[in-house]
């Protein structure tokens, strides 16, 4: 292990170009995807993390984008007496949903959450706490839903690969004129097809005169609260590396943290990479019982 | 006051005829409208026990009235997880809109509350405890709200006199075939325009392919409760009024129980009744500091 | 798979007939039972929604049958301040009895659940959020429970094969007069001894003066909620079974979806049913592997 | 105002004997309550403060006498899932009582609170934001209550004067062997027939096999806290007074403050000292107009 | 009435300057601060409305403000599990810091409020629901607390007048270096030492490292929610104008109205306004009286 | 199975010595760690019932502790509107740390939990409801939390074997004099470095004026709750026992069982037990499956 390098990065379908796998192969190095590992529980410890803040976050910036001071419709994301409150759209019920859709109900916003798994939208009801209204997508419903609202947030999860296009083109035609989509998953490709990736120096652009923000890892807005999330979850491990005697032993004795490898000493092991960049690739487990 | 008759009743424009009056009056009763008479706080505890009770039994019954078993649309009034909740108006955010509505809500229901009183609307959001929807009664925005709920429940009172018309033929004609109207203000004349007084017997009508709920007084459905609230506010003024040495002495030394006088040894002392049915009518305070 | 028909129903012992179990193997058919199908998560997704439904529906019934309306004592099921709120026992702590105690608990009802697993009683009191009276079934204090109560609702679950029988018919005697069952485990034989099934035509009977609720499949009673319900779940099944080339492919790669056979062209592969009915039957993958 | 004398004390009926009284009124001394001192919302500051503090203290204190450490029966204040919870009853829905009920609830106790004021269990059930058991004091409802209870806390507030004493001896006997009875209002006479003054040295007593704890001035027990509370509240009136030019002139300017004087200058001005020990007393007002 | 004209505004001090003042006089003009118009109740429903607007508003910049993305810490405001929760301390305990704590507690920010009315603090923490940190405004606790924190919002109200100076520069000085200041309390003269009015286009400038927000009216930053809100309750008052028979009337007979009047036909009626800017002034009621 | 004895005793490594062992061991018991029983979802319900139990008692205790009546501080461990409430610091996310962090918040004590499982900090989250502070151990946040604390509850679990120290004795110099250790993870060692077992005689020492509280066997405090908890748990068991036709039958059939015997007639079986010990021992299923 001693002239071999190890690399920790977030495994990125849309950012990790073919060249920059090609490169990391030929240097023999063993690259790891954080967002793979498993914790005992056989969660992903840190896409909680970074779905927690991912969510709190993606209605932050909703809120910000609706204020006069950026140039959006002048309300308030959040409930006064008397007013009809905003209406806020969610897709995906996953932690980044349930994390936006607690926010935007502890201010009192309208909330709806739309997800097709109903295992996903009764775990978000119960760890909510109150009754919010929850909805498998059913294009009608969801069309509804989508013309009323105010702000969208696109959080889907897509298990391996690109998320799939949950609103067309002609759905966010309808929406009214100066609302705000924050696709939070365009990591992965986004959930809008009107969705295309922006940067934190311009992060928003005009379509049908819906506000997109669609910078990829949101959480980067918020470094430092990214970094300690990030760091609390680290360190343990660097110890366990320590303790266990080095990458290469913890890969193949720790079943949840081989689980995020997908470069091992140059062999391409992640078959998701592999299809979509048409290179080849092995089995780790079976790389590792060669050994 | 050996001979003369005290008569303790609710104090119903609608439902006191003028030659009920006038037998009163013959009789040289003393009248008193338990519904008037205020506590230490100058809050009326009787109309506030009865709303609570209102309030509840006005949502059970519209999730009756929804029921297949009761010919309804065969909805559930409460929530499911992935399905849209029933959505439900209230107009009036007293103490019935605040105990339909947190009911309501416990269950799932998707609720909007309008009233005129931006004051209301806060209380009722505070005892709550939930954020909720709440308006003030915007045409637009009430008209909107009606057309897509599955229940209207119409709460709004009068402080003295005829609840003024809310809902108008034409918005109920909008409201989605097969919805029910439950009006607890029916009392006090009702406030939507279609409402018309039913009976426990036959207590719903057909208008508009509205299933209309019109008893009065509607907690005589659980009388039993009633009761138990009544005697609770009852036994000690009873008690009181023995303490005092008669009716007649905590009439003239009681504030709040003077106020519930609407006839006094056979002289109607009630300025709305005297105007509503063109009776002679004395202030009860000149009349006793004439004694 | 051309001339072979499916068939979609609910197993329910109660009133799966010997012979029309056998009509349905005379014909070659292929039967699933859709309340046995199991998701990725292996929990049953539609016996959760339809116990969410049945759970609040039987308290609204409750609440219905204690109604002056309804012939019932004349309480509400509700709490007033200032008196004693009625008191509910149910017995089961599974998704019909969690509902029902929210919806109770929700409305001031003093509640009280019995279990015989510790482990779903926690889960209630976890999901439900407030602290609940929960006990394990001890006679001794589900008897007092009973005999203070004002409504019982039974909610019982059997993991294939009939309901125990909970509540003795001694027990039931003991009972306030006017109180009120609702044995929502009818569908299985109902957990209290006097339960007969009834049906909405003629939903209840008095026995031992206490008015007994027996309707089987209790959703029925809100059958368009039911229906939502049921087809978001069928519809991404439907369309499974197109993209599987067909029913028997899916019955051969799902294990979920095979869950749920039990007449697989004609042979019974259930052994509740076959042990019930004295029928033949065979094990349904020893069945597909011989294929 | 040199050389006359100010004292802040505590109008305790039960602890102010006679003599105290007459010595304070023969040195010119100007005596205020504090208790008796009302802010600008016409509420009284430390009444509610040490109202808090004493609330959550009973409750603390009867959860201490339970535990077999301190010779009580062994049984933990608060829920576990599985078991029957202990039961509290609370009488009074004053201050007191509402930070007793808030506590136990949390706990998972279950609890019955009793008030003849329904205005106060109201905002006791408004301000602990759940629905609680409440009810007037019906004697049959809280013998039935107090039968069954492991604890019972007496909270009973009495606006000038003896507390009224609400649970008699038989009462008493009835309870289970064992249970706890911590009567807060013994600073004002108790309100159970029972209640015996102690000390912190002694606090308990047993009488018919039931712990009783009567420690007058409960907040005693938390010193620091009940005093970091009273400084909060003297702090800014004594710079008032500063501000003011000397506490005379308070008391000629400031109602709220007058409110809580009763010796001026030797003369006793509390009606209710002046009737409990036949002392002389005059009515400040009259006394200070005629400055 | 016909000639003159009616302004209403609200009533500023910083930003009413005196020869504005006098403009509007010698125009014979009469004026009515809308934030000075009582209700029914006594209490101000347009201060009431904007303060909940600007609490929540307040919360949300300050996130901004904190976030990579507008040049702050990079921070989020808000609780992500195993990561010590940022901290935020508010000063005043009105309807502007309660909607501010009540934001913040929600999305799991620890939250600190200060006020020197126990009276606001009891009342916040109850309409909170949750138990908060509340503490009257003791220096020495208050150092602490803003030594330690990330955020502070100024929120104390001034009934009449400049608001008082809380938090001395010393005290800004010893703040962690990059926190974030809102000073809601600018529109009165902030209760920051270091505090100075800034514009909607330059909104901040960093003090000892600490950025400050000190935009007046923080409401216009959701115009269009404000305006809903303002509208809310001016339509219903120019409706009541216009039944009244002219403003005149409505100030004559209306005290809640007439209390926002503080120019009358010219004449200045507000004391405060006359004293500030040394203006002469008359007392409104006696000019009406004398008409 | 006749002559042989059972023993059920909780498997404490602290408290079992080698000769207690030896002696089980020569007169050929099989005994029986209740506490390593398994259910049928795999979890320990014995170790969580005593988890809910010695949670809300440690709670209790400490504010016992720092009452004048028993020595301590003279604060009260719960809030008081308008001063800092106490600080209460938690170890250990699991069951107990749960319940004691939930009955302090309740009462308005500032709350802070530290462990090194985020998936415990996150369920702890979820299962209180409120949001909470929640921390990784990071010495650096733990030793300024203890500084500051009145209060630090220990509550780490150790799967098997000893629980690791965690506060250094440094640590509990630095903590404030007169603060309070109640050390629930005495039973298996403490994780305080200055954690000594105590008696319920005596259950308290000082150390660096500090006082400890480590009696081990918390519940037993509580005993008659405890005993109701087990027998919840050991009735069904002991009729399993009997329906299975005796203990050595169902040790064969339930794995769960199984998973509690640490000797097997005779034959020490508990791994951890043997090292600690350095006593010989067998693999339980190869003794079984040998038979």
């Amino acid at each position: 292990m001693k002239h071999r390098q190890i690399l920790f990065s977030a495994l990125q379908l849309t950012v990790q170009p073919k060249d920059a796998l090609e490169k990391l192969m030929s240097k023999k190095i063993t690259a790891i995807a954080w967002d793979y590992i498993e914790d005992e529980n056989g969660s992903f410890p840190l896409i909680r993390s970074m779905g927690e803040i991912a969510g709190t976050t993606s209605f932050l910036i909703a809120a910000e984008l609706m204020s006069n001071a950026n140039n959006g419709k002048g309300l308030m994301l959040g409930g006064v007496a008397g007013i009809s409150p905003p209406e806020l759209v969610i897709i995906g019920a996953g932690t980044v949903g349930q994390f936006a859709a607690s926010a935007a109900l502890a201010l009192g916003v309208s909330v709806k959450v739309f997800d097709n798994s109903l295992y996903k939208l009764r775990r978000l009801q119960k760890e909510i706490g109150h009754k919010v209204f929850t909805s498998v997508i059913q294009p009608k419903v969801l069309e509804k839903a989508l013309k009323r609202c105010d702000v969208a947030i696109g959080a889907i999860s897509a298990p391996g690969g690109r998320t799939p296009c949950i609103v067309s083109e002609d759905m966010v035609k309808k929406m009214k004129s100066g609302s705000v989509i924050v696709d939070v998953s365009i990591d992965k490709g986004g959930c809008f097809e009107t969705s295309k990736i922006t940067t934190h120096q311009k992060p928003t652009f005009l379509k049908h005169d819906i506000i997109h923000y669609c910078v990829p890892n949101i959480g980067s807005r918020v470094s430092r609260t990214a970094s300690y999330s990030l760091s609390n979850i680290f360190s343990p491990l660097l110890i366990k590396i320590a303790d266990s005697g080095g990458c290469e032993k913890l890969i193949q004795n720790a079943k949840g943290f081989r689980h995020g490898v997908y470069i091992y000493n140059g062999t391409l092991t992640s078959s998701i990479l592999g299809k979509a960049f048409d290179l080849p690739h092995k089995n780790l487990d079976l790389l590792i019982s060669a050994l």
